[in-house]
């Protein structure tokens, strides 16, 4: 029976999801705001439907995606990950309109997008947590809660927005006169963020590993977990490069961590594709930090070391299916690194390069790799929109071979126009504490001399150079 | 220790191997004919060397490849399949000058070469075998031989020429009056084609499975099997579409099977990576055919099922390394199908479209997708080579999810100017039977409805043309 999906999301993951939904033989409903006219989705999905001139506003307007999913007769709607994905009003929205939210359903959202709530479910269950407070109360009471808890377990300590998530709305504190002067900043910055100025105190873990873990699980409670992943490597608490599985080398550690997100997951009565996210101290003790409720951007690195397509995945469980396979069929085999190859300026401290026409683009391609991207020769990237233009995921059979790859891939990766993060990444895959598996969230900091590298044709853009030589001049210099 | 590694070959299969000599930190030097001057092998290799106008004879001379190998200081040759691949005086060369050849030993590849060579070996070491007579006796003894021999086991019968291979010189009898016809003129077509006369015959086996399993040894005779690939979908014996695991569904038998070629590989001393390939009858009976002692064209569906890159394999284990797992490493995963997309036309009875330039070139990304080609857009074809362009192979966690990839793929791959093999394969991926897996090696005959197709602009072609018109005009027709 084929259903019609609407892909509420823009960029490589509505085509990410255009792709399982045809796969599927459903229909791919696609929507757009005026900025992303000339984005492939547009083209790729079966229809579709401009909602207004944006930008942002459109992709965030509930009213307007439900109101142009229910004209277009969609049976279900992928929110994808950012814009929508997380909102719970979004959610039940669709559940109020009779569309599948292609998600857990909206209260599991609700309950665990408020990050105190979460942690009293996550506390019930045993999960092991990092010594915090509730919510703060409003004003000098709050400010004495506050002080109180870092006075007992120590500063630094992280203030952190109820309502925030992915890296956003979190301050560290190192003592008592910069949590008086930031305490009345974070809750107006959450208000204006979040429309929710609840915050609250963690006791600040230094330097630790980022381990998170993909699970999935069906309408009937059956939960697995797909394995682990390292995204330690972040800047500005924003993800750059993400492996699966975890380089840690204690494997009854790393196993503990995943089956403590099923256990977190099953508290949470989740249903549907998730991440149960985890901090690993330098001792090796871990805690929970939070439930995402939706597809990650990294979710490739997973499904290219179990095989498991989880897009298709979500969909099926979505449309009323239960899971096709147990813990037992999940085998983790190799490893995979997604680059998030954005059009940033590294050497201009990532400055966005929006607005710039890609010149020439070429990819690598071969063993082990997987591109999801959205661009193509001629496409002037919107200003407006994240600077993410592809994903490319490398597997290999050893961690060696895998940079080995990495390495050999970035070389062969020719995007001219906007400058991008690739040069940064040639150098990273080359340094030694990547090589042996050795970071944590502090890596990019640490190792600031990775942005020195010189602005100069690379390799690759030799090769492009010499191919429109050879096709406008039919000439070519390197022939002996 | 860089080393340097000269590729003696072209086309995808010369870029194949490029990148894995690069992955391993080694030195990749290319050689060209003119008909390849803008081919992409010859920039992606870290240096390249033009040997000769070509076309075919300056890549199958040996003194001149030798002769360049070591002026270029190259410590060793990988020599990728067709040209001089199997050819043993090419291996004698390299032993003779002190370079490596990425191969198994030339008195191996000789040994296997010769087909009644290859019976002994096999028949000695218990290997089951389709009943066959040695070389027959020159002039008319040879014809007594034949008709004994077809009198005995029944008609049809195949007469092959013994220095043959890879569906080249074999010829099928129906009865003796086409026998006596037909000897003469395979023993003429043995001498021009492999300059060798020597003939032999075999009972046919009717429309046969081919199932293959890939080999790979090390100099200690470590050897391991990394599978099955059934190889039946072929048009005048040449293969067209490849898939890993074989879908036979006794998974005994495939077992069986893959155990038989370990033996085979261990009784002709086989060392570096091969391919034991088998005809399966429809009782069910397995019967050797040959080995192959190079990488084949689609040991790609072999990678993306074990997660093992068998060129870097074939390259550390030629340079002096042993092998790094044993076969109990070696799992299976899901399902893989490589697809040549070749520049032919299918209604032209698939005739070559060389000489055409390739105007759009467009291929699938995401999950489970590899592409291993060599062309880029305004490319144009060389007349005087294979027709082979993009090898693109798909990847499922299960044969109904490889499939349902298939057809994505097809749908989103774009290439104008010469026709191709594509959308032959967009029916032949929604057929029952393709779906089913129940295929032998006369389901291209036994299908020909398949090759009834509009020349439509495709999905994928409309798409092309909407980026073109929106990149050169400014506007999108299909804007809402």
């Amino acid at each position: 029976m084929k259903k019609k999906i609407l892909i509420a999301n823009r960029g490589e993951i509505a085509l990410r999801i255009i792709r399982a939904v045809q796969e599927l033989g459903h229909i791919a409903v696609a929507i757009y705001e005026t900025p992303d006219k000339d984005a492939l989705h547009i083209r790729t999905a079966d229809e579709a439907i401009w909602i207004g001139d944006g930008p942002r506003c459109d992709y965030l307007n509930i009213e307007k995606v439900i109101g142009v999913a229910k004209k277009s007769g969609a049976d279900a709607i992928h929110p994808g990950y950012g814009f929508l994905a997380e909102n719970p009003d979004f959610a039940k929205a669709c559940e109020h309109n009779g569309i599948i939210f292609i998600g857990p359903p909206s209260d599991v959202i609700q309950a665990l997008g408020d990050k105190v709530t979460a942690r009293r479910i996550m506390l019930d269950a045993g999960i092991p947590m990092v010594p915090g407070t509730d919510n703060l109360s409003a004003g000098d009471a709050g400010l004495r809660e506050a002080i109180d808890f870092a006075d007992k377990y120590g500063y630094p300590v992280m203030l952190k927005a109820t309502a925030g998530g992915g890296g956003r709305g979190i301050r560290r504190v190192e003592n008592e006169k910069q949590l008086r002067a930031e305490l009345p900043m974070a809750r107006a910055e959450a208000k204006s963020a979040f429309n929710n100025d609840a915050v609250f105190l963690e006791k600040a873990v230094i330097n630790p590993k980022h381990v998170e873990v993909q699970i999935i699980a069906d309408k009937d409670g059956n939960t697995v977990h797909l394995g682990s992943r390292d995204c330690s490597i972040q800047r500005r608490n924003q993800k750059l490069v993400e492996i699966a599985p975890s380089l840690i080398q204690d494997k009854a550690l790393v196993d503990k961590i995943c089956e403590t997100a099923v256990t977190a997951a099953k508290a949470s009565h989740y249903v549907n594709a998730g991440t149960v996210e985890f901090l690993v101290d330098r001792d090796w003790k871990f805690y929970f930090m939070e439930i995402n409720t939706r597809v990650q951007v990294e979710h490739t690195v997973t499904e290219m070391v179990t095989g498991i397509d989880i897009v298709r995945t979500q969909i099926k469980l979505a449309l009323g299916k239960n899971l096709s396979f147990t813990q037992d069929d999940v085998h983790i085999r190799g490893f995979a690194v997604e680059m998030r190859i954005n059009a940033e300026d590294p050497q201009n401290n990532f400055m966005p390069e929006g607005g710039k026409t890609v010149s020439v683009y070429r990819s690598p391609g071969g063993y082990g790799v997987r591109l999801d991207g959205f661009v193509y020769q001629g496409f002037t990237i919107p200003k407006v929109y994240d600077s993410l233009l592809v994903k490319m995921t490398v597997f290999g059979f050893s961690w060696s071979e895998t940079v080995d790859r990495l390495l050999r891939c970035l070389n062969n990766f020719v995007i001219t126009g906007p400058k991008t993060t690739i040069p940064y990444y040639v150098n990273l895959v080359q340094d030694p504490d990547f090589k042996k598996g050795d970071f944590d969230t502090s890596f990019i900091e640490t190792h600031s001399h990775l942005i020195n590298y010189e602005d100069q044709v690379s390799e690759g853009n030799k090769l492009a150079h010499l191919i429109a030589e050879i096709h406008y001049k039919g000439e070519n210099p390197y022939a002996v």
